[in-house]
């Protein structure tokens, strides 16, 4: 045990909403405002944007109902961005800012929630604090739908995002196979270069009303092959073929099969995707003549709170909650990772620590040997993988039958 | 009371999927079994396709409590159709037809479910059985989630895909504001001619997570106005707009605003319209330079067992069983149809029955005095409507987390 460090903190959320984002951010704020080392709980008003420009909210003046009820509310509700942090040794003018707002608000514990990008901006500061010499506790908390983050069995928002594309397949499933005439559906699904979202559609097939067909970035796309593929399905469907696709796929050079739709970028260069569906449509109408339905799961996938998974939610929250314990305690510069553990055949989920510079920038795929051999489908491990991270609805707070979400007072730190 | 009719009952089902039509369904399936006036109960295979195919289903044969299940099971499980049946006075193919079937399987009752085309279909058997002096009585349940048809409060289906887009809206609400950058998200709503549903967003923005603009076909879309209207709030609320159009806007010269976009059309000659969602937000983007995202809440709004409203699982299934009562009580000809009573402020709903001349092929819109006097938004005067009709959560059967939907046997009559 090292010795007590004694100041505020500053909490804060970056990169893409998920269900249960803020579900990490109440396991934080709620361990921090019961934590004797912790004098104040700041929220950082869109990430490490808020910390720059000294927009900070005070914590410790919310209600604790409110904040409660943020176990419920999707995306961020501090507010995220995407920025990208210059290396120290290249720029160190967002350091020396951060260094004096910390030094402003005697900040000594800094949690960051995000994604790979995210636990490198958090590496970063960590770094760089150490370097200058200023005492400062940084733990990473894990986000990510993508569930890409390296080292850990999975990451909080993933879990819940499978529950709501599994659920959604059904239903599409359910709906599209309506008439006694042929209909071709091609679902797209979130995943830039993992493709462990578009596998979740297996869930689906698995419980009876699903994808046919699952495409993943994991593997070379082959147009002609998809249209085999399609073709094959169609002939013993009586023409009722569901498809469900990575907006990431990729042909063997490595083109995004979207690629021709679309030029914009985000602040880290990723190529936005989008509109894949309706090309995909487009081209099995033109070589099949078939009925065909483009449907593209939109945002509405990682932000579907009210089918979040119970599991996911108690460990955003866990995992939140174990940083700041782990701070006080003396950890700095590594993320709460998860470790799936089977007990007697039963899952549990315990956290592990993750040294930062070994999460940061590296991305987990779907094990190969989970594909099937035809490339086109999950084998059963992905199934067995994913399975027990969906369980669980949560009691979802209501108000006349709608979701009642944590309404912040956001007061501003001066 | 008039004289016992004892014979079999066709039961079909018709028009686009809802989430409730198979609440309907077991309604009817549930009471026509335990009426000791029904000797067999058939399920005809894509409505009145499958009387004509002579392919009905024995539900006698099903288990009990997999019918249950009917309650959750979105879309039209016995399969639906979209078939144009003629006049009997111009081809009467179709009827000889039915009639022949109707007599093979001693078939005295049929009660078909669907909306304004359906309740067409059955008025047309209901005069041709009559004018042939083949006793039978024909009822029409209703179900459209565009809740446009005539004589009733609302229809089945409604409600609960308002739950679900009012729902949705929300979580996109959350999910696009959460940047400091601006953002335009629109989003495209079912509804060809009627606006109820693109409405129901109001219901997001009135719980605090909606948006901001609102647009129905019920008035005239008129894109300079639509471009303002976006700048206003733009300016007002820091670049962070949300808006929610019903695919059916169209211009003051009647041609839709997706039209460009379209060519297909379904049995009925309605274009089938789409894409509206990205033409809307590309047009923003060109004159305004904002980020801009356009979302279809697509087939997902109207097959979203999962978010639907209890008041409409148990009105939907009421009104099945209302349709089997009346029928063997003597009711002929008639559609069940739902009248709101108020009692101490809380709402009820009864059934009354309208003849099927008085449903057919008319549609009902939202009351232009309940839209707001700039044409972008609802009045209080609908979210009264609207909420009584969206209240209670279903206890969802579930399967490892994931809906369990009725497995039925389809054993086939011969």
């Amino acid at each position: 045990m090292s010795k007590k460090l004694i100041g505020s903190c500053i909490f804060g959320q970056s990169g893409g909403p998920t269900a249960v984002i803020n579900a990490s951010a109440y396991g934080v704020i709620r361990a921090a405002l019961d934590a004797e080392e912790i004098t104040h709980v700041y929220g950082a008003a869109h990430g490490i944007k808020g910390v720059l420009a000294d927009k900070l909210y005070v914590m410790d003046e919310e209600d604790p109902k409110e904040l409660e009820l943020l176990l419920h509310t999707p995306s961020s509700e501090l507010g995220s961005c995407r920025y990208k942090i210059a290396d120290p040794e290249v720029d160190d003018t967002d350091y020396k800012r951060i260094l004096e707002i910390f030094k402003k608000y005697d900040v000594r514990y800094f949690f960051y929630n995000g994604g790979n990008d995210s636990m490198d901006t958090c590496n970063k500061i960590s770094r760089y604090m150490e370097s200058v010499g200023y005492e400062c506790r940084v733990m990473g908390v894990p986000k990510t739908i993508d569930n890409d983050l390296f080292g850990t069995d999975h990451c909080p928002g993933f879990a819940s995002a499978a529950k709501y594309i599994a659920t959604s397949c059904m239903e599409i499933h359910k709906d599209a196979s309506v008439y006694d005439t042929p209909m071709i559906s091609v679902v797209e699904i979130m995943g830039r270069h993992a493709g462990w979202l578009a596998a979740s559609a297996a869930l689906a097939t698995e419980y009876g009303s699903g994808p046919d067909l699952i495409y993943l970035p994991e593997t070379d796309f082959d147009m002609d092959k998809f249209i085999e593929d399609v073709k094959a399905v169609y002939e013993r469907n009586q023409g009722n073929v569901m498809v469900a696709v990575s907006e990431g796929i990729h042909y063997a050079d490595g083109s995004f099969v979207s690629e021709a739709k679309t030029s914009a970028t985000d602040g880290f260069g990723h190529a936005q995707l989008g509109g894949l569906a309706t090309l995909l449509a487009n081209i099995i109408k033109e070589r099949s003549g078939a009925k065909v339905r483009g449907i593209e799961l939109s945002l509405l996938q990682r932000c579907g709170s009210h089918l979040a998974s119970a599991t996911d939610i108690n460990e955003a929250c866990g995992a939140g909650m174990e940083a700041v314990r782990q701070a006080v305690s003396g950890t700095t510069g590594k993320m709460v990772a998860f470790k799936r553990v089977m007990v007697d055949g039963k899952y549990t989920c315990e956290y592990e620590l993750l040294p930062l510079t070994a999460v940061a920038n590296y991305e987990k795929k779907v094990p190969v040997e989970w594909i099937n051999e035809t490339q086109n489908g999950l084998k059963h491990e992905f199934i067995d993988y994913v399975l027990p991270l969906i369980q669980g609805e949560p009691e979802i707070p209501r108000e006349d039958s709608l979701p009642r979400y944590a309404h912040l007072k956001k007061v501003l730190a001066k």
